[in-house]
């Protein structure tokens, strides 16, 4: 298996901020990509031992392009999820004034994050799009426009200096990254996981996704994230995106998900890994009734009243 | 093992009558006990193979004596039901004519099905509570009344007659009567089986039964009885009663049944034996998803799925 890790590139985003912080990225090399399909497909061709996509924004959402792209096609693997904490630094070519400033660049998306910042302090400032964060500090750099927001560790790369920093409209504003790969047997519990699946409505009735959703609710599992995205096949048809607290291997777990698979058409398993970030006093213990231990007892008592021994 | 079955009695009372419906009863001797609990007992210390009590009717409800008596105790186990109609015959003393009647007897239990026949054709009359319906019987032929409320079998056995059959103030009044023996392995499924159950809350808050009843609807398994029964424990503290359709050995019963096991501080399995007069098309496929069949292909995914393999 080839030793890279592909990557939604270019180079100096906050994606590959993210992915440095895995210690496993000291010994892999990390290719940039062009986008998020490119990355996935990298894997799934076997260019790539794994990609490192962000799936979702705690300003906009979920990232549609990336869940959309694990949704379908052939089925990949999240293994480890990682969270940035998103803060704009203005970037400009050293010796600029903030009074010299007429044009600033930055990627659409970094646009909610500055407006306020920019509102009180450029005014009268000329807004223009980038492909990305760091190509916007490119243009800078080339003279094309007179600053540009991006990660602070952008500024040495492109010999530009931050002029201000900390920059963030929405307190704890971060993005979820998570590496994919291939399929292959989840890595062992730690006690503080996260469960993503995707699964798909069998009809639309009153009440359809609240059945659903019982499946986790009846065996006290706790959801993280819902997301709903069109299956493409009409208006109405909607696959969900979930997140639950816990591994598949934890039995209030694996019997929520086969709940799921017998009631609903199709069931994508997207993978059981380590929580990132988690404080120890989040991680509380199961509902009563859903540990391990007596999901166990249950079973055996269920013996034995098959068997009349009660 | 005593090859008798106590039953209440006395001797000519619908009980019997239902009792004589079930074939082994031929190879059987049959012992009338003066209560439910002496029937229960007799079965709990072993004078009795099986004990025939009422458990449920149709304009009453369920029988309280019975299901404390069930909840309560050594363990029993249902085996079998028998619905009966009732439907009563005014019995008299050959000759006596309706305008001769001036008291009628009967068990207490009759009153609510005669009322309005009695109220319509004997208005003046003066009504006395019988031990039971053979009682009353035996107290006409004695004298002691002019006539009795009883099943119309009865009316041979006491040299009586019926002045009037077919009494009854409910269309379709019918009693439930279960055989209750020491728990051992239930009969295999018939496809048209019942599976009781008492189980009790943990704590009292809102929405506590909801949760418990939907580890039923979560499964697909659907609830013929619910009688709540109070635990002698204080004001507000309920144990339920519980008639599922479905056999113990039935994946949606037996995963339903775990997860109340695992929730509630105590649940009692009563027993899973064939429905009694069930017309074949009330006897409802599963509802998607909840198949044997389908249970296994989902075990089967997770397992791959846990594996890596998908």
């Amino acid at each position: 298996m080839p030793a890279s890790y592909a990557y939604l590139g270019p180079e100096g985003t906050f994606t590959e901020v993210a992915l440095r912080t895995l210690p496993e990225t000291a010994t892999r090399e990390l290719v940039p990509m062009v986008s998020v399909p490119a990355a996935l497909d990298a894997v799934r061709n076997g260019e790539a031992e794994a990609a490192f996509v962000p799936i979702e924004n705690s300003v906009e959402g979920g990232i549609t392009t990336t869940l959309d792209e694990l949704v379908a096609g052939r089925p990949l693997m999240i293994y480890r999820e990682v969270l940035l904490s998103i803060t704009f630094a203005l970037l400009v070519r050293p010796g600029t004034k903030l009074s010299e400033i007429k044009t600033v660049t930055a990627h659409p998306a970094a646009q909610p994050q500055v407006r306020n910042w920019l509102r009180n302090n450029l005014p009268e400032v000329l807004w223009e799009s980038a492909a990305s964060n760091a190509d916007g500090a490119r243009l800078v750099q080339e003279g094309r426009y007179d600053a540009a927001f991006a990660g602070e560790f952008a500024a040495a790369k492109y010999g530009l200096e931050a002029l201000e920093t900390e920059i963030h409209d929405a307190e704890n504003a971060q993005t979820r990254f998570v590496l994919v790969g291939r399929p292959a047997r989840p890595a062992a519990p730690t006690g503080a996981d996260k469960t993503s699946v995707v699964i798909w409505q069998r009809d639309d009735h009153p009440g359809a996704l609240l059945e659903l959703l019982q499946e986790f609710a009846v065996r006290g599992v706790n959801l993280m994230l819902l997301q709903s995205r069109p299956t493409g096949e009409g208006i109405g048809n909607y696959c969900f995106a979930i997140d639950a607290e816990g591994h598949i291997s934890d039995r209030r777990v694996g019997e929520a998900l086969m709940g799921l698979k017998r009631v609903c058409p199709e069931v994508r398993f997207l993978g059981s890994y380590p929580r990132a970030e988690v404080d120890p006093k989040d991680v509380r213990a199961p509902r009563a009734g859903t540990s391990d231990g007596e999901f166990s007892a249950a079973s055996d008592w269920l013996a034995r009243c098959q068997d009349g021994r009660f």
